[in-house]
């Protein structure tokens, strides 16, 4: 067992030891959803004050609307949430790379049969290269989504990693 | 501004002001990325014992390795991690239906050019009858993957929403 992996067996078990919420339901309470990226120096519910049960979170690499969408579109029509909090942040990886860099990485990584991989299912990276751009035209692409309906009210935020504030864009 | 905008705000204020990890570099510390799901009853960093800076998070509905796919290659290849810990949850909403279903509802909901947009993407809400063996499948599909090296260590676990445990499966 790795080391990660024995953190997480003590992390449970301290957790689980005084756990009081085991009957949340299904349904986020608030009835909305948090957009975020994946980057290790956000912490959700602390910075954007998620009570446990409250709201999904969606995570991934940049925040990307385009990528979440299935999972925006199942939050929002099974799970009956009608609010979209989108926050993307400074510093983000996808502001320091081009897709074909990222090709490159892997093809040197990986070798060609990665790179196949790649084209096989037209991955596209979804890099940006102005944060504060791609907070709008995410926010635009939602609300021209015909899977969204005007009905959700849709935000967008940049959270700083230097000063842990999140200040509204759009 | 809404009553979850509101709350993002002071969160905001209130965290901001005590906070002190603003030297955090973008590369996590401890090499590793959490694969959850967006749902409301998981908090990832209390749950599974993450420190901030220390693993990037990916949340999606049902905490598919298919659907984050894209942020796992940029999190191996251009962020140096090494190791993925993915875990699916009891009472998991992605048990709750078929893609079937779901695109009926958004015809019901959102009408049938919505319904064109989810054709014209092809879009699989990716949901599974079994969650131990999506478990397994999910892993090994990130094993099998040309994009993942064999040099990645993967664990597969369930967290239990009602006793706020985290048990391995594979």
């Amino acid at each position: 067992m790795s080391a990660i992996q024995k953190n997480v067996e003590s992390a449970s078990e301290s957790y689980s030891s005084t756990f009081t919420k085991g009957d949340l339901v299904l349904p986020p309470a608030k009835k909305y959803l948090v957009l975020t990226c994946m980057d290790a120096r956000i912490d959700p519910a602390q910075a954007f004050g998620i009570e446990l049960g409250d709201a999904h979170v969606i995570r991934n690499a940049g925040a990307s609307a385009v990528d979440a969408l299935r999972s925006i579109v199942i939050s929002e029509q099974l799970l009956g949430t009608n609010e979209i909090v989108l926050v993307k942040h400074t510093g983000c990886g996808m502001l320091t790379f081009k897709n074909e860099d990222a090709y490159g990485v892997v093809e040197k990584n990986l070798g060609s049969q990665a790179v196949e991989e790649l084209n096989k299912i037209k991955l596209d990276f979804l890099p940006f290269p102005q944060l504060e751009k791609a907070v709008e035209e995410d926010v635009k692409f939602l609300q021209q989504s015909k899977l969204v309906p005007d009905s959700v009210a849709i935000s967008g935020w940049v959270y700083e990693v230097e000063t842990g504030k999140t200040r509204r864009v759009v």
